[in-house]
């Protein structure tokens, strides 16, 4: 099987916690003729990227573009401050709480898990009382939208005013929701965010953006990390000196997420916020005004992934497969234990009145089709009462 | 400064070592629909490249595609194998030598460094003897091609009989000649090549090519690395089962290498390898005949890296500046100790008569606006002799 441009097979609507659907003009961004990242045209376009990302993160520190996927990132925010036998607070309650868990044991490095079930997350008092039973914990890691499950944190600002308070670094994996909820770094005091290009920036992926504060900068810098791929410090250097990379950049991604951060710019970030906050919910409305179970607790329920219990009967497999050829909507299946019991939408990036509507009919329809009964006008109608707010 | 499609001004000639020209069919890949990298879509995709990927590094095992630059490639193969007071030997002649070792230190592993002045490669029989002083090293790694001087390395063949006799594994640090210069994995006993979309695959950045021996394999599955981001066997095992990338993928360079390969796949590495002798050679030949003095020793020249000493009087930002800005052909100046006294041709990807003779000649006429008396004529007719056996 051949993919390129002109095999129109593949054109699908991508309702993925990542990739999304990215827009033709990003797309069409990274048909540039090749430049050198060692020349002031690249520097150009960093300083560019460096401005606007401070935009949008709203922070002080110059945004790094990592060349790799978000994991990276992530593993960054670990190796660049946790030394052997640190502590570090970290949430659990999906794939990627335990993946940063993991990472955090790899450094040699102590994790105190703040678990929670799959589907719901942990509590702010949770988190406050890891904070005080652990005074000597160097770091928080809060997986601010666990995307495996569809639970999203709601309680980041008091987050980081508590550990501002107790003088530990506050690190968001917000792989799967930065640019869809808002977590302005210095307002929020986090000293970290970790995220990815083929979120909800809508660009391609191949790019991890890195936000940090001026306290997690010097700590790193002061006692920097061995390797050389994540080595952050490098990357700050040879910004601060020349606006270029100390390894060489996925230049066709910079010049798609050049295009990406001005459409953010141009929509507004707290506009941004809000259609995500309208979409999701117009999700969960119109799926259970549809017959169908949502799965995981109502109070965490992230607005970029979309979980729902799958009725008795309903393969996976074969109503995602069915989905995906007929239809052309492609969603997520479940991850680990939740494989074949839940599947996933996303609802993120350029998500709007279309996107929702077509993947709402599309899977009542389908479902009918595999023997459900679902009431496909109760979820239009559920879905258009909230995206009449847009 | 924007940088788009559309602004002509930066279409310029790349002569770098990387990132390279890259054939409009090969961008224009990259303007495919989103797909999602959890589905059968991408599976049937990484099993073709995949495919393509073993018969041209001629290696029984799958090729690791990893979404890094790279320093990443390399970087993971000190991280899968080395070990704390494991002894690795490394050849020195250069930056990337440098790093190499800096990496093996990294782990806590002791590099055993072959050093050779700027210019030069260590020798085979300094090879042999660093083997025999030292039975008990775990590997030897050999940047092939030192991209920072123009020095490659002449005997991996007879490298990789002697680390199998030794029972030590080979690992190429190939990046800026892999798919240039003949390095069959198999046949020249090599455990690892590491290689980048952007070299000699002319195709765009983003992308790292890892292939390895079935004993390298081994290896590193019976003692996996704790960390995420560069740990192959989570590669091999997600690719194993399903033929996905265990994180997120840079898709558009997938679309777009996928689409070299098959360009490579047409010429054939045998065509390959004898294009980039001949382009080498006639800048070799080119340069010399204009009046220039050639940087490094005669035998241990790149075909891919065309280093050339700066005459007195020629500034380097100012020449390069000019080159670029004047001719549209940009070349790369030197680095570290050798910066502004060399300067370095990349002949490597797309690399054919036209490219060489714009660059000859725009080179020599800008030298001779310089100050420089070039032989321009001479130079294109010591090029065109060579270029005639295309």
């Amino acid at each position: 099987m051949s993919i390129n441009a002109n095999d129109s097979t593949y054109q699908q609507l991508i309702m993925l916690p990542g990739p999304t659907n990215v827009p033709i003009e990003v797309t069409q961004a990274m048909v540039a003729p090749s430049i050198g990242h060692r020349t002031a045209t690249f520097s150009s376009m960093m300083k560019e990227m460096i401005r606007k990302g401070k935009i949008l993160f709203e922070c002080q520190e110059d945004i790094i573009h990592l060349s790799a996927s978000g994991t990276a990132a992530v593993e960054a925010s670990i190796t660049n401050i946790l030394r052997k036998d640190d502590k570090a607070l970290v949430t659990v309650c999906g794939e990627f709480g335990g993946r940063v868990s993991e990472q955090i044991a790899s450094v040699g490095a102590n994790p105190i898990e703040l678990v929670a079930d799959y589907g719901d997350f942990p509590s702010l008092s949770d988190f406050e009382r890891a904070l005080e039973n652990n005074p000597d914990a160097k770091a928080a890691y809060i997986v601010t939208n666990e995307t495996s499950s569809g639970a999203m944190c709601h309680w980041l600002k008091e987050a980081g005013d508590l550990t501002s308070k107790h003088g530990a670094f506050l690190v968001a994996d917000a792989v799967s929701n930065w640019g869809a909820d808002k977590m302005p770094l210095e307002d929020y005091n986090i000293d970290f965010i970790a995220t990815g290009s083929q979120k909800a920036c809508a660009a391609p992926p191949g790019l991890a953006m890195i936000a940090l504060s001026k306290r997690y900068k010097e700590q790193m810098m002061n006692d920097p990390q061995k390797l050389h791929f994540l080595n952050l410090p490098r990357f700050i250097k040879m910004s601060d000196k020349v606006k270029q990379t100390p390894f060489t950049p996925c230049l066709p991604v910079y010049f798609a997420l050049n295009k990406a951060y001005d459409i953010m710019i141009e929509e507004g970030m707290e506009n941004r916020y809000i259609r995500h906050q309208i979409c999701g919910k117009a999700f969960y409305d119109a799926f259970e005004a549809m017959g169908l179970q949502l799965f995981g607790a109502p109070e965490t329920r992230s607005n970029t992934v979309i979980s729902i219990a799958y009725p008795d009967g309903i393969d996976d497999k074969e109503f995602r497969g069915s989905l995906a050829k007929n239809y052309g909507v492609v969603v997520a299946g479940g991850f680990g234990e939740m494989m074949g019991k839940i599947f996933r939408v996303g609802s993120l990036g350029m998500i709007n009145s279309y996107y929702v509507l077509t993947t709402i009919s599309s899977i009542a329809n389908n479902m009918n089709r595999l023997g459900f009964k679902a009431n496909t006008d109760a979820a239009i109608d559920a879905a258009l009462k909230n995206l009449s707010k847009l």
